[in-house]
């Protein structure tokens, strides 16, 4: 079994998940820490600079008692012209206990698992996706606001290149929310229904903002950064549309003063954002001990 | 003791690598670990990029229960000007119980050996020596094969520049195999009597490919990648001509359709390519051991 | 509880400090190795290439049981321009037990120690301190010579940018030593009553040479690398000097023939060099136990 898309995990999956992200979250933070992967070894590979997802994934590994072997793109083969196939075979016949990677080309992550016999997770692929992100992001409102059911959650931003707008959107309406996402218009997916940010926040009980990529501001929005923050950010008058104590999230790192005020992210009362990383290790370590667990003797 | 070629190994040292590596083969397979350098911590230093090589030793490190301590090129004094011996005497001083070195130049670890106290292994070095790959290409063929007496190997390739081809040329005949080395005029070391890699795999029952540099290819032979397979790569033709049942090699990454035919490398009655990957972190299990029970207390 | 600064120190903690770490000399000296840091996790981010720093806190916290996570510069979503507040907040909420940082700006570790709340170790900031590096060579002298009480100690190089040299400056004397510093006028800070280094070496029990960096020696003193040995290294004729039998102290990397004479570097009876390298495991042993434990539950 591998976590490569959101659609890869029944819904019996994903509660198993939030649960037990639940309860790690609350053994972490009291320090106690777990042997359930006790003597397994777990590669990260991370095709892409990343310090958050790196050092999570990491961390998780460490709290069951695993060992990490990190692999980052600098020391790899892929400069010397091995396909990525070939890389995973390699990596299979080490025989892990499971692989993370992360990957700039979509589908990478699926092209390894295809290949690999240990469970494969996709720290993210692309502008394809992000499946342990949305989890983490689930399992952040369950904790802060008790449920998912129900809430209407405003994503907002570069909506066509973003991974993790794609999870949450195939994760979050399976758990009974209402998704609404919205960006400038040159950044939204053909076939979308247009909707402004605007629209997007008005009444909205979650409003997660995505990182713009400053490349996109210059090249598809011909605008500099301070003009972003007027016209898709979000501002204070914009999330005084909300809906009362509305959160913000975001998955960072944040372009402070481009799609976010920085006084909303520093808000105790109303952003999540530290504790999305926090999660994102309960979330984390509750992943690699469901597949590994899961995985044919 | 350390081991910096294939030298620096009696027959019986020889043997014991070998065996404890089919033992550690089958425990791998099985999942189960060993605590057999429990509390030991093993440098790995790498002055050169690596995937496989790393990430095997890393892997061996962690299933013999010890600490591996990583260090690439790109964080190291070198670019500061400290002398090689100076960082031996550096990293001897934090008393690790084992070091792997990777090495641009020819003899770097064998200087770094003469300052260490613990043993030093050589994970290759210019175009000298990567014995632990001979090693695992002899314990991979016994494993397949039963028995390495008697083989008829072709190395075919880059021979000159070639330290898999040097520590195979070192190591495989001590064990009773007829090895024949051959590769493009221009890349066979000087004294070597001259011999077409047809020639080579005439009648072989083993054909080791060797990587060739792209590098090489244009400058030293003024060929395409193309013409390189026609002219020197393993096709399926030229396998025709090795003994029936003839098995293949090669240490990777492959250029796939520049030294050898894909079909040829991906065949799963004739390729060992993966099953070498496999018994690499067995025999670097073997070495580490054997090296650092060795060590006088 | 943080160590930023050798002020961050009250006497009695350096006391601990120091005594610690020389059992702990001792106790990997002997390979045996502690487990008092069992469970934890340490990160070791460095936004500075480092070879022995890096290696030798990786080595303390294997040395200790805990496990450590490490991030370099090149993985980092400092490239993404995120702040370095927000990469505190990050880290902070990944829970480590411990985080070590070494950045080439001044403070960069007070700012992400107002942050965390783990203990923060600064393994070098700039040009202001680094103060593991003053406790390694403060228990080096200890283990070697007995004491620091009345020692005279001349530091000698580029005072001015030195973090070594602050933050012994600042320990040395606490310990009752008598600190000399000493330079080329132009890398002299302002305000210090000008010394030569001829002076600075006159009678002194222990002589410390700073590495120069390579470019300051063209752009600061416009000198040839051969020549700042003859003007402001340690050669023989400078050491004769000093009292008879002072030992000398490098923090490493060295720059051979530059700012000292290989045959003093390299001279058993003088030579403190690496005996530093094996104390800084110990000190930053000794440094991660008394933080860890001192951390409120």
């Amino acid at each position: 079994m591998d976590l490569l898309s959101i659609d890869s995990l029944t819904d019996a999956q994903i509660e198993t998940i939030l649960d037990r992200a639940q309860m790690h979250f609350g053994s972490n933070r009291e320090g106690r820490s777990s042997q359930a992967l006790a003597g397994r070894i777990v590669f990260n590979v991370f095709y892409e600079n990343s310090t958050r997802t790196a050092m999570s994934f990491a961390t998780a590994v460490h709290r069951l008692g695993a060992s990490a072997i990190s692999l980052s793109v600098e020391h790899s083969s892929v400069r010397k012209g091995e396909t990525l196939e070939d890389t995973a075979r390699t990596l299979n016949a080490m025989l892990p206990d499971a692989l993370v990677i992360r990957h700039r080309e979509n589908g990478a992550p699926a092209t390894v698992a295809s290949i690999m016999e240990a469970p494969v997770i996709n720290a993210g692929d692309g502008t394809n996706e992000h499946p342990t992100q949305a989890l983490l992001d689930a399992a952040t409102l369950r904790q802060h606001l008790g449920r998912i059911q129900g809430l209407t959650i405003a994503i907002c931003g570069d909506i066509k290149h973003s991974r993790v707008a794609r999870s949450n959107g195939l994760l979050l309406p399976r758990l009974g929310a209402n998704v609404r996402l919205a960006g400038p218009a040159e950044l939204m997916p053909d076939g979308l229904p247009p909707l402004t940010i605007d629209e997007a926040i008005d009444g909205a009980d979650v409003v997660m903002m995505l990182r713009v990529q400053r490349e996109r501001l210059e090249e598809d929005l011909g605008d500099a950064p301070g003009e972003y923050l007027d016209r898709y950010g979000l501002t204070r008058e914009r999330l005084a549309r909300a809906a009362a104590g509305a959160v913000v999230m975001h998955p960072g790192p944040m372009n402070r003063g481009v799609e976010i005020d920085p006084l909303i992210a520093d808000d105790p009362q109303r952003s999540l954002i530290t504790l999305q990383v926090e999660m994102g290790v309960a979330v984390r370590m509750a992943c690699l001990e469901l597949l590994v667990e899961n995985r044919p003797a």
